[in-house]
């Protein structure tokens, strides 16, 4: 970020201090987000690239927005929970597979020692992919997660997971979309995984969903075709793989990114290369009461050589504890 | 198409051999299309989805609409534009490859012979992709096909190949966009290629354009992240791989499509298989003399089992020579 813009965002958080609220009349668009550095970062950003004429505009055709999901957009805590959903449908078809019962890494997966059963590494990992998210169509697949997200609950918080999403992040989802902007979900998730409830709970039709994504094949039952999904893997939606699935799918660079783990730096990177003002953005967990505190030494998204970069930068970085005033939606 | 709505096409038809214009004041948004089944199949279809309250109403979101490029909304004889491109783009690099000269298909294709640099088959045509579709970064991609397609001339018609398109498809897109539509292109085509001119011709944006895809590799060069085309494919978005594209792309249905050639046909059986009020439509080649006649036996554009499934179903089917009263824009 240059100075100049580094200027203006001190000049505003100092009308801030002198108790200057904005204009009358207006509401806070981001109310869950305390005043300070990041929240000021983002409302300047929107403000200049939507003021028509100004230096740093840029027409609505060209306002794209690309979120990381897991950890960005909801929680990805104690495990991610496109994960929890293979764990539970695993238990779920386990009376269909007597033979289980005695084969890994589904005999440990029933007993819930999820240790041993990823103790079998990628392989295991593929075997529970294969049974839980191909074999099926893609209408039958969607059925399933929405009867998921209906009735699952989060171990910690004991709601819903889809209530486990951050409302700072819906806040600025909806702030983003009333100025212009397109704001696509770039997750490492399954694209149908995220699909089936992403429209619901974010707003986001799933024409702006970019994600890993098994392989299909296109077949006629019956009088029906239908696509069915293959146990094979076609794309990673994940590093490298997010500047290269944003161009795949948008053909356009994003002129503001936002993610959590190194698995978003590329992405970041990406978008900030572009010319003209841009946003880069890492939520970083540092919430251990209200959620949880991680970063370098977590297993699970993983905070470190973006966190180097962004502080290198200058790129934002919400600190989750003092910068959101709260975690989830009442 | 079920006799119902026949019959109401039948009815529309009816009122306007009585010389009913239409309700007074509102203008002709087909001009280009002479009054037939085709034209009252898309009216009353795009009637019926937009009428709030009606047992056909479709919300905006759902409004997806599919268009095949080559054949569909622009011509394609007498080779596909993009091999045009292709071969235009062997002679212009051929000086910087003397070894061309003895190597084929290079030689064969420089001396104008395409017939012999294809004998080569697959291999030949894998050749060529590769030398002028791969080895530079996206951006330089789309300014090598920016510039060949402001001087570029179709060889008939003598006119820019981006002037070569259909008129009457042109008020199609823009009736569509003006009735809540989205319309996406889904070609067998680069999608490289043709975002690099799609959104200034036909008004598509770059993230509403599915095509083929090569592969793509993120890269730092200097101290700027590029993603670079390689020469490997990545996806064929032809025949089964129109519905998969689709899936991939907009995770919804359309519910109307347009194409014109077998490698449509599971694009539209796909369309028609949803639930509630749907649109297929092929445009049958059929005017040898303002642009070409050809169907089952031709090379390009083959239309055979499309037209036979066309009929059995009743999918609509445009007679270029008797619906359209012109085919390119003045």
């Amino acid at each position: 970020m240059s100075l100049w813009v580094a200027s203006l965002m001190l000049a505003g958080l100092m009308l801030r201090s002198f108790g200057e609220p904005g204009p009358p009349g207006e509401a806070d668009p981001l109310p869950s987000w305390n005043d300070g550095a990041a929240k000021q970062a983002i409302i300047t950003f929107v403000d200049k690239v939507t003021q028509e004429g100004a230096p740093d505009f840029v027409p609505p055709a060209e306002r794209i927005a690309a979120f990381d999901n897991d950890g960005t957009l909801w929680a990805e805590q104690p495990l991610y929970f496109q994960f929890a959903f293979a764990l539970d449908r695993v238990k779920a078809l386990a009376t269909q597979h007597p033979e289980w019962k005695t084969k890994e890494p589904f005999a440990s997966l029933i007993k819930g020692d999820l240790k041993a059963a990823l103790a079998g590494g990628e392989r295991a990992l593929t075997e529970i992919l294969a049974v839980t998210h191909a074999g099926m169509t893609t209408d039958e697949f969607q059925a399933i997660v929405q009867r998921w997200v209906r009735t699952a609950r989060h171990p910690r918080f004991n709601r819903p997971y889809t209530e486990c999403i951050y409302q700072p992040m819906l806040e600025l989802l909806s702030y983003l979309r009333t100025n212009g902007f397109k704001t696509y979900i770039v997750s490492g998730g399954g694209v149908e995984f995220m699909r089936a409830w992403v429209e619901e709970i974010y707003g986001i039709p799933p024409e702006e969903v970019i994600g890993s994504m098994g392989q299909l094949k296109y077949e006629i039952r019956g009088a029906q075709p239908v696509l069915v999904k293959l146990p094979g893997v076609d794309f990673i939606d994940d590093k490298e793989g997010k500047p290269i699935g944003i161009q795949r799918h948008i053909g356009r660079r994003p002129i503001a990114a936002f993610g959590n783990s190194d698995g978003d730096r590329q992405m970041l990177e990406w978008t900030m290369a572009g010319t003209g003002l841009r946003l880069a953005l890492l939520v970083h967990h540092t919430d251990e009461k209200r959620e949880w505190a991680y970063d370098r030494n977590s297993q699970i998204g993983t905070l470190s050589t973006a966190l180097d970069e962004a502080r290198a930068k200058g790129w934002t970085v919400v600190d989750m504890k003092n910068d959101w005033r709260t975690i989830f939606p009442k």
